[in-house]
C-alpha cells in the first residue's frame, strides 16, 4: 500500500444502526479505492468503518486510547496502543491525508477542531458544521469521493508550526 | 494554595487588544479570589491571563506544547514543558476545576470539546456556543464568578471512564 | 496479517554499517516469519529494519515523534505521526508483542526501561543488559527466533495497572 | 518563586522507610534553598519529597499519570493531571532544571534515560549508574547541593532537536 493513503474516519464509540451502516459503507468504499482506514480503534463508528474496510480487503489502523492492543475492535489490523487516553485524538488527525467525520459527540468535535487547527481537510457526513472549510456531504459515496480526491491530489500539509508549537 | 483551586483559561495565542484586556481582567480577578490560573503558557489570551494573575499576587501554571520551559510567556510561574504539541490541550482541561474560554480559534475549540467530553464545566466569554451545557457570559466579572462558584462548591468530576479510555 | 503479530525493533537513528546490517537482517527475518515490524520510523536501526522487512514483503509501522507522516523513512508503510516527540517511545513498546533492541543510546534505554516496567519481553542484540529478564543474543537469527517464540506462544500482557497509572 | 527553580525528584511509588526518609530530606532541603519540587505526584519517593518540601514551606508540582487531580498524594500543591500514563515521564524531565534520582525501578530508569537523551543533568542517590555523566552522591545533602549548583549556574538546555524529533 502507498503509505500516503490513510484516510481517518471519526465518530462515536456507540451509535445507532443507521450511523453504523453509514460508517460501514465508508470503510468499504475507502478500501475498494485502495485507501487504508485510520481511526480510534474502538466500537461504534470506528468498528463499522474497520469492518467495511476489512471485508473489502483493506487495511485498518487503530490508534487506541487504552494500554493494550487487545482493546481494539476485532477489525483493526494494526493495533497501536497509546495508553494516552483521548490525547491520542491528535495522532489520528496527524496521520490522516483527509478525515471523514460521521455523526459524533464531543470526542469527534475535538478531532474536527484538531483538523481545522492543523489544516487536515474534513468531510462531514451528518457531523459537525463549525467551519466553512468543512466539506458537507450527505452520502457515504460522496464522503469517500471527496476524501479520495483530496488525498490523491495533494495532501494538505499542516503549515510549519511555530518553534514552540502550533497553537492558534 | 489549596491544590483544588486551579481554573483553566483558554484562548488564542494571538489576540486583539480588547480580548487581551478581557483575559487580563479574568486572570486578575481569579487571583484576587485565591485561585491559580492554568493555561497553555504561550502568548495572547494565555499571556494576558497570567499577567493579570501575577500582578494580583497569584500563581500561574503553563502547560507548554514546546520542549523547553523557556518557551513560556514571562508571567508563567510554573512552567510544565510537555514537548507533546497540541496533545497537551487535554492536560490543561484535566487539571482544571473549571475552564474559562475567551474568544479563540480551533485550538480553543478542541479544548472546549475535551471539557464537554470529560465533564469539566466551561464558561464562555465571547467564545464558543456549541453545547447548551456551556455557560455563556459577557463580562470578565461574570466569567470569574461562575468559575469560582463551580470550583468552590463541587468539582465536576469526570465520569469514571471505560476500561479502554473515555471515548464518546 | 494477524493483528497480534507486531514485533518492535528499537535502536539509534544513526548507526554504523555493521549495526545497520544487523537491523536489516532482523527486519527481513521477521517478515519472512510473518511478523510486522513496529518502530520509531526514523533512520539508522529503524530504517534498516523497515528496509529488510519491506524487501521481504512485510509490513512496517512507524510511530513518528514528528508532526508529519512525511518524516518517516521511505520503508515505513503505515506512518503514524504523533507530534509528541520522544513521549512516543511508550507507544512503540505498548504496541509490540516483543521488542528487539539493537545496540542503541539513551532513547533506546528509555524504551528498554518501559518494556521492563510494562512486562513486554525484550531481546537484546548487542544492546542493554540492565536486567536479568532481558534475553541476550548475539545474532539476528537468534533475536528473531526468540521474539517469534514469545509472540507466538503467549503475548506477555502487562499486569493490570493501578487505577492511577502503572508507575513502579 | 523564580520559575526556573524546579528540580525533579524521581523514584518508585513504593519504597522502604529508609528510602522514604532520604526523599523527605531531599524535598525539605530543596525547599529550604528556594527550589520547587516537580515529580510524578504519586506515593513512595514522590510523596516523601513533596512532604519534605511542603513542611519546609516549599512548592510541589505533581505530573500525574492518571486522569484526575485527586490521584495526587496530599502534599502536591500543583496537580497536573495528564491522563497519559507513563508517557508523562518525559514531561517531568523536560520541566526540571536538574533531576535527583533516589533508588527506583524501571520507571525511574526510563526517566534517567530521558535525562541523558535530553541533556538534563541527573544526580543519583543510591540510584542508577548507567552513564558516566550521572553524578553519584551518597547523602541527601550532597544530592541537593549538586542539583542546586547546576540549577543556579546554567540550566543545561537540551540540544536543539532535529526537525523530526530528538531521537538518538
Amino acid at each position: 500500500m502507498d503509505p500516503s493513503r490513510l484516510v481517518g474516519v471519526i465518530g462515536s464509540r456507540e451509535c445507532d444502526a443507521g450511523t453504523y451502516d453509514l460508517a460501514y459503507q465508508v470503510g468499504r468504499m475507502l478500501a475498494e479505492k485502495g485507501f487504508g482506514v485510520v481511526c480510534g480503534g474502538l466500537g461504534g463508528v470506528m468498528e463499522a468503518a474497520c469492518k467495511g474496510a476489512v471485508e473489502a480487503g483493506g487495511l485498518t489502523v487503530g490508534i487506541l486510547p487504552g494500554e493494550l492492543p487487545e482493546s481494539a475492535n476485532p477489525f483493526v489490523k494494526i493495533r497501536v496502543a497509546t495508553g494516552m487516553g483521548i490525547a491520542r485524538n491528535v495522532i489520528i488527525v496527524r496521520s490522516s491525508a483527509a478525515v471523514i467525520a460521521i455523526a459524533g459527540g464531543p470526542g469527534t468535535l475535538s478531532e474536527v477542531a484538531y483538523c481545522l487547527q492543523l489544516g487536515v481537510p474534513v468531510v462531514s457526513l451528518k457531523s459537525f458544521d463549525v467551519s466553512p472549510s468543512i466539506i458537507q456531504v450527505t452520502t457515504p459515496a460522496a464522503a469517500v469521493a471527496e476524501a479520495v480526491r483530496i488525498a490523491r491530489t495533494t495532501r494538505a500539509k499542516p503549515a510549519k508550526p511555530a518553534p514552540d508549537g502550533d497553537d492558534r
